[in-house]
């Protein structure tokens, strides 16, 4: 359940309860793919940089030492300490994106992993299982993301089966938290909408899932890479559908202007690499424009990366210091970006979350949309 | 200078006051060579690992970012935030290890960056030109680091080359400590003994460099790599040589093991690659002795790296997550480790700190000794 605080238009301010502590929407999930954020950043650094939520890749934890295996240690609370809402995804993204020798059949899917070719089946009940045994606060349904675009047929009868597969996933969630060994007895399932991008396939998938009365929804299949017409078009089409009282995710978006665009919408959550994956190239979210620290100019630049900001990164170092690092190869300047990064979009929440406190959303979307994403 | 405060047989615990601060001794240097620890680690994460020297390497900063543009930023301590005592090496090792092309003159050597290939003169006046544009707190003298083993007679000509050198430093030294422009006024620096293996040349250049009075004494050409036999011999045959009232300090050494017996020896600082190097394959000190985490039995292991341990890794991370992180080839393993293994040696000089303290370093020497370098 989600208590919506206050509205603007669509834009939705909301207080999001979970077993591991509250988040303040809308609000954005740091992205710990193998139970840590790329580039060196530790749940005690979290911290520093604001986050609210952690999400997980079940795909990857899955491979590499295995969720049985992070059972048995407590489950990913205890294992990479962090201790306050973790999201896990399904593992369905990963294994149509990054596994080989994927066939899909009503059952679920076969695949090699990318590690070791090992071949493993993953259906809607062994997600569940393996994200029981992760014992996040959020699993996500097992679906099948379409490529984009695919053909109005395929697309239907592949929601179709993602709708089946939703009621394999609730059923399989309600028996394992039913069970006395398991870590934890009240983790939630969020559906996920598909339907390519067929506006009418979109509705229709989303009016089907929402009957199942699931804590929360999101729309997948518009991620970073996708045309954002595409995108704000289905989330506006989609939108009323949804229901007011459910967290809404709008899954791996993205810029900083889509996920102001996205809120715009009624999106509650988000989550995207794109932070700490340009970070680690040192391409850096500033209030005034996105810049690329390995620039000549900031060689004898004294400031901070973004003097408006006061993260740990900002308070500390300067363009010219991490620049070198860049050049020198050493891994702390790669620390230092994802860190930064990942601060700019947990204070971006909050300036939304500030902005529709103070019925002043409207203008802060249409002053900072273009201008964060903008290369300068 | 530096101010004894109590000595157990040749051991001396002492403190050692500079312009940017006090270290307490015997003290283990951190080396960041290019201005940042290697495994993502910040002069903020240093203060956590209870760092209280930083070491930079010179020929590293000389050819990657440049003295001139750090001198233009203000030094080392502004550039790299780290706000106690810094100690820069000369340059001269890298130049003899790492440098293409080398030709040894009276002048100084010429050399090829590794960088790039771009040709640089270094003797020892440019030497301590880039060491006072950095602005450490301690510049070591421009000495040439003969192989081990060298042949009697290039030793002997190469010492008394390097004692030439040593003039020539010492000159420019108090040259560049009188300009308006330069950045530490009071740039402390040490002067290096050489002679290869043969103690008679060791104690022959120890005698005419300690007629210099300089800030400080370094005993090099004995880092982690030669035989410890020779170390531990030599520096008990030049000690009685080198002045009460000087810090002294053992380049590049070294094992736990072998920073004990240096102390027992009489030294006073120490600075090695090891903890760091170690760290970022997973090779962990602790006081049972060395573990790698990469090794199965550690799995489903919760204990933290060393049970005895309080550091920041070790209050929070189990040996599983973090070997699961070397699995998953996250740069988050690297910092973890290299941050237990600085602390580890940090709180080993505080533990010979104590020991002289309380008069019980001789059997702190004999417990630990060989135990602390023990791969279990």
């Amino acid at each position: 359940m989600i208590k919506i605080l206050k509205t603007q238009g669509n834009a939705r301010r909301g207080v999001f309860e979970t077993v591991h502590g509250t988040a303040q929407t809308p609000a954005f999930m740091n992205v710990a793919t193998c139970g840590a954020i790329k580039g060196g950043v530790s749940a005690l650094d979290l911290k520093d940089v604001n986050c609210q939520i952690q999400l997980c890749n079940t795909y990857h934890l899955h491979v590499r030492t295995g969720d049985k295996t992070i059972k048995e240690l407590g489950g990913l609370h205890e294992f990479t300490r962090w201790d306050g809402p973790i999201l896990t995804d399904s593992g369905g993204f990963q294994v149509f994106s990054l596994a080989n020798l994927r066939k899909i059949k009503e059952e679920g899917v076969n695949f090699s992993s990318h590690i070791d070719g090992r071949k493993i089946f993953m259906g809607p009940e062994e997600s569940m299982q393996i994200q029981s045994n992760l014992a996040s606060t959020i699993a996500m349904a097992f679906d099948e993301c379409v490529e984009n675009p695919s053909e109005y047929e395929y697309s239907k009868q592949s929601c179709e089966r993602t709708t089946r597969w939703l009621y394999r996933c609730k059923d399989e969630m309600e028996r394992l938290n039913s069970l006395h060994d398991t870590i934890n007895k009240k983790q939630m399932l969020f559906g996920i909408n598909q339907g390519c991008v067929y506006d009418d396939l979109r509705i229709e998938h989303m009016q089907k899932i929402v009957e199942l009365d699931l804590d929360g929804y999101a729309i997948g299949g518009l991620a970073v890479g996708e045309p954002k017409e595409d995108m704000y078009r289905i989330i506006s089409a989609v939108e009323p559908y949804m229901p007011k009282d459910k967290p809404r995710y709008l899954m791996g978006v993205g810029t900083p202007g889509n996920i102001i665009q996205g809120v715009k919408r009624g999106v509650d959550l988000f989550d995207c690499v794109m932070p700490s994956r340009n970070g680690r190239h040192g391409h850096l979210f500033t209030k005034q424009g996105i810049i690329n620290i390995n620039n000549i100019k900031y060689e004898k630049d004294l400031l901070p990366i973004d003097p408006e900001c006061d993260c740990p990164v900002c308070r500390n170092f300067s363009r010219s210091y991490i620049r070198h690092l860049f050049k020198a190869k050493e891994m702390l300047a790669l620390r230092l970006c994802v860190m930064h990064n990942l601060y700019f979009y947990n204070m971006l929440m909050q300036d939304i979350r500030d902005a529709i406190d103070n019925d002043t959303f409207d203008e802060f979307a249409e002053r900072n949309t273009d201008l964060y994403d903008k290369r300068i």
